[in-house]
């Protein structure tokens, strides 16, 4: 059972942050609010949401897991008004869920939760290196990136104190580099791995609106990207799986 | 013969309201102003426009008709910035119509009147039922029902005093329903009937923009949707057949 | 050797000047600045761009020649933010030219100079009449023959000290007329040239932002256009060949 309302701009980034990683997932309903943890079908990426009740306007649910059609919910969110504030309804043993808003009512269909990934374990991974940095610069550095390469490597040198991005292309090579003097936190370690710009354009563009993003990084190993939406309320973890160096 | 000054912005929306039914049509010219009544080729749609002379900075015309390739006058229209005045000059016999603005002349070969489709008589039918809505609010829910389904059902429940919107797609379903005393107008009368969002997506762009837009509804007959332009000296009216309803 | 910054504005602007014409060029650096003259693979069309050290915020450079893809460029300065300051640099004898911007570094795989067409040699035409227009009316003039025809004619008329612009489409016909009074300069002359929009569709996007675009005429001559860049410090000629005309 879910029963709740909640600002339109606020479901709209909750519902982006999953549609970036797969295009159905399962939700999980509880009394603390929304969570949902999935990878996607190439086993690359994964993500874990939890939206707590405080980040809804009102919120009254009981245990249950639904199946989501995260994309068809994405389409819809966007042709929303960002003033409308959204109710969300789903009553026990319902096979839609009910949005409405501004005298409009929408019903969408449930997935069969059964036909959906069932929700990864979180790996346990050490990942000795951390930054932080803003959201915006972090897209920035993945969009130049993608001009020369479709690989960008994150590291850190503990040795003259700098978190890098760099993509190095057939024949152009692109560098960002930031001194620790210039990170919110920066934990040094030696730490470097290449990623896939397929998938970090789409948490990119996600990521972009973040004050913060912390970033955990090792060697060879996968990135994890942690932040907040729905102004605190909402704590978001992307992790990606590196690619092969072949040189 | 046509010789009149107007407001780009004016002339635009006038070709806009006819564009979004039919590629060409006959243009009626009088000493009153301007004409047109068409049906698109699958005679699912009509329009009816009357551009008063008040409409016109300048206006003198006599009686004529002629053919208009409205597409192209889109396209042309649309490259013209909007402070300017659009001068129309059409000659008597002439073979094209001049368009001046602002230094710049277009000359634009009309089409042969007889190769245009005859104008269609007005049916006459009756639509007991009414409302009025903002132009906006109509759109939205347009576009809201083109996301789940290519129909959209329009009725009035005289029971409850509602005028509800809705579609019904394989597995979704939207819903707008507006109370009697939330619309400008409310004449109620049994009435439901299905239309083809294909037809109403570039009607109801149109229609965006209006203020109020009148529909009158029957039970499986078509929806009449009327509304001004051009500051109320130009009257538009679309008849759309309706679908229909399998269950 | 080239070692300088320049606001990202207006190296975006020199950039784009020479990319409406070619794709890849020879870079003539000297103390005095940057310099290109390059004609398109056609050879219908030719660019010769003279960028001052003064345009630059700092300017130190030692006579050289690279090759350069100026389509890369183009699409990595559209990525950086208007607010940023360009560094450049370009040590002697490098394969690489490094461009630096708040925290990034791009390095970008100069061309082998020999395998990029020479610098062509400056014709030498006699191009009588003469006037000066601002650029975004010259853009308004070639966007609106586009819509008709695909050859656009300039020329003078001595007579009725007019300078004009005209297009025939199969069907419809556009013509612009400016009087000797509405124009900056004008230096009268039997001129008329055809000459193709492809062309100047590019040529005039560029064009649009010259407050002045000086633009010298022939009969069935090339068409030359002057206009500077970079507040004065950067000067820009196009030449643009005609076509024969039919009729």
């Amino acid at each position: 059972m879910l029963k709740a309302a909640i600002d339109t701009e606020v479901f709209k980034e909750a519902v982006e942050v999953v549609a970036a990683i797969v295009s159905e997932c399962r939700l999980n309903i509880s009394a603390n609010g929304l969570a949902v943890r999935a990878v996607d079908t190439a086993n690359v990426a994964m993500i874990s949401l939890e939206l707590g009740a405080p980040a809804f306007n009102t919120f009254a649910a009981g245990d249950s897991q639904i199946g989501l059609d995260i994309s068809k919910l994405k389409n819809i969110v966007a042709s929303i008004n960002k003033a409308d504030v959204l109710s969300l309804d789903l009553p026990d043993g319902a096979y839609k869920m009910e949005l409405a808003y501004g005298g409009f009512k929408y019903s969408i269909s449930l997935l069969d939760v059964n036909t959906v990934r069932k929700d990864p374990n979180l790996p346990s991974i050490q990942l000795p290196g951390k930054v932080v940095i803003a959201g915006a610069e972090l897209y920035n550095a993945i969009k130049a990136a993608s001009l020369v390469s479709d690989k960008i490597a994150f590291g850190i040198n503990p040795d003259n104190e700098t978190f890098y991005m760099e993509a190095d292309g057939d024949t152009d090579h692109i560098n960002l580099e930031i001194k620790a003097a210039d990170l919110k936190t920066f934990i040094p370690a030696e730490a470097r791995s290449l990623f896939s710009l397929d998938y970090l354009k789409d948490m990119g563009r996600v990521m972009s609106k973040a004050e913060e993003v912390e970033i955990f990084l090792g060697k060879d190993h996968p990135v994890k990207f942690v932040f907040t939406i729905a102004g605190g309320e909402g704590k978001v973890e992307y992790l990606l799986a590196p690619r092969i160096e072949s040189d």
